[in-house]
């Protein structure tokens, strides 16, 4: 039922562009020209070995007087639910799961990656278009103690790695609900908290709201070893990434399952604005192929039922807060995209644009509480001549 | 001292795809395809006549059965400063500006254009980078008795347009302040209003706060007989495009004088993620070409002081509120952008995404309050084993 295009990747296409044309169109769709970074050749091997496509890059950042440079490896991993029918019992899924996730880690490892990234409920098919609760909320785990972060909570210690594991959480404290939530755990293989996505979407053939809940756990930064880290998934909210920068972050990781042509017409630009706009580095993580499912069901879209999901088209990527964005990895495939970024080009953006500087927050405060009322009266400018 | 890159177009480089990649990578990069629209055949022919490339598209809209289509074309009208030094007598400068001015009015009102705007400061060198303050202060006018807005009050009328006219204002009462100011003329030729830009750029070569202060004419939106329009000067703010949003902008305009390959990385991202999170047209207009100036500066860039301006880019173009974007002006040549869509479009989007159903504003009216505050305390989550 959906439009399955198998186009590999936009920036190779524009590859395709003579010379001097390319230099401008991928300067003026793509910022500056990224640099290239040294991994080893056992990590090469690996990714090729495991089928994985590897992407590697660097952001290039001046040297300061009075600070040390601040250098991490990002992780982007993006895959496919594996080659089983959805209808493969739980416990197989995650198995398998588990066993490409640990791969993807071990080669991010030998890939000098601090921080490792899944895009959102990774352990588990996307399920929620089916509207169907069975078997998909049985797929759901404590965020802390559930078997997904015990797993990974290794293979951070061994690794030397911080983890974001984006899953379908269960709260079986809070009359068992269910959340879309992110879990962090550091490099020493600790839990150190959760984020709970904060706006759901409602948009066509996403049913995430009959699931669960708006997320209540603010907008959290994580201090790792590694930089502060927060996760954002609502990539429509430019405040919410927003209130993600004013709380401190580095860099912000946008796990996502996005499908479909309309919505990749979003996926280049949204992410890239927040880093703009923010003056931090955005991780934008998505990911790859078609689900199919055992029952039909039908998209609300006036057509026939069907098994397929549609289309989710990967291109992974990452932004540097002056807009430079990374390649992006595959459209279709199973990928690692390891970005090296020096944090204090943060500040450098800052100082060298001010848009913190010129964001008035003083007056959006009030503007904000006035907007947010329901008695709210829109500043409105009529001709004078109509009002007569 | 400026590079000056001649290229005229990204979207006309991208043609040179093969046709298969070609409709990928546009779809990926600029939305679904936009339609011809008709224009008369004089004002074609007047756009050939007076060196002015002409552009039009139109945006496609779903019929309802209960709302009439609501048809408005806007015209976007980017040009050089004439073939003058900047030298010469404000006088002669603004005489050419309005004769200029006048022809391009002519030919959108030929191409059935309801809504004109020109881009920043249309009729005066954007000199604030020189931080000279003479001449380039007699250039302001007061923003409703102004000959520029007497002259464009004229035209208005004649063409049944409305017109948006940004310029540098002189507030004679108010202790003859200057501002960064869009004028708006209503289809009969009244002066409706004004707006005041929000939000002062400090970026490098930008010194327009020690020429103006930041606006306070909060975030109007000016209701029309095409539609409610606003016009927002702070593209790098997302909660400043949010804010005209919140006011009931169908269209919000985004006159520019941007410059430079580091904000040009930025031009083709900002007004697009604004009409995407608000669902409403933006539609963002810069100038075009070189600006010499008689005496030397520098730019605070540790290079050596220079007569030239930076490059403005052009490129002007407008967003539909589903992220589709149309053909963009060129990056090197005087144009007009003429480009019909129905304001219909913005609630279709609304109801389709949901993106405004989603935005949590209670929840940012209370985090914002606290934000903006000097006690402020973020959220941040450190490893427990860390505090110990």
């Amino acid at each position: 039922m959906c439009e399955i295009n198998e186009f590999p990747s936009v920036e190779k296409a524009l590859l395709q562009l003579p010379t001097g044309d390319y230099d401008v169109v991928h300067g003026s769709l793509c910022g500056k020209q990224t640099c290239e970074i040294e991994v080893t050749e056992e990590c090469k091997e690996l990714a090729q070995k495991y089928n994985l496509e590897l992407v590697t890059c660097g952001f290039k950042c001046r040297e300061e007087q009075l600070r040390c440079p601040r250098v991490v490896r990002v992780g982007l991993f993006q895959h496919k639910l594996l080659p089983f029918p959805t209808t493969t019992p739980i416990q197989e899924i995650k198995y398998a799961l588990f066993k490409f996730a640990n791969k993807a880690i071990r080669i991010a490892g030998r890939g000098g990656v601090n921080i490792f990234c899944f895009a959102e409920t990774w352990n588990m098919p996307h399920a929620f278009c089916t509207r169907e609760k069975n078997p998909w909320c049985e797929f759901s785990e404590n965020a802390q103690f559930g078997p997904t972060t015990k797993m990974l909570q290794e293979l951070a210690k061994v690794h030397n790695m911080v983890i974001i594991s984006p899953i379908l959480e269960r709260d079986e404290v809070m009359g068992d609900s269910i959340w879309n939530t992110a879990v962090v755990i550091d490099n020493l293989g600790n839990y150190i908290g959760k984020h709970r996505k904060n706006h759901i979407s409602s948009a066509e053939n996403s049913c995430e709201s009959i699931y669960y809940s708006e997320g209540n756990t603010g907008h959290p930064v994580f201090e790792t070893e590694f930089g502060k880290i927060s996760i954002c998934y609502g990539r429509h909210h430019p405040i919410n990434w927003m209130m993600f920068g004013l709380n401190g972050a580095d860099i912000v990781f946008n796990p996502s399952a996005a499908a479909g042509a309309e919505s990749e017409t979003l996926w280049h630009i949204e992410a890239r604005n927040a880093a703009i706009a923010n003056s931090y580095f955005t991780c934008a993580l998505n990911r790859v192929g078609v689900e199919i499912f055992g029952n039909e069901y039908t998209s609300g879209d006036g057509k026939p039922p069907h098994k397929e999901s549609n289309y989710f088209y990967g291109s992974s990527y990452v932004t540097a807060p002056n807009g430079t964005r990374s390649p992006g990895l595959s459209r279709t495939t199973n990928g690692l995209l390891i970005a090296e970024m020096d944090l204090n080009s943060n500040r450098q953006v800052r100082d060298e644009w001010g848009f913190l500087a010129s964001q008035r927050l003083d007056m959006y405060k009030s503007l904000f509480a006035k907007a947010g009322s329901i008695n709210y009266v829109p500043q409105i400018i009529r001709k004078m001549d109509k009002q007569k």
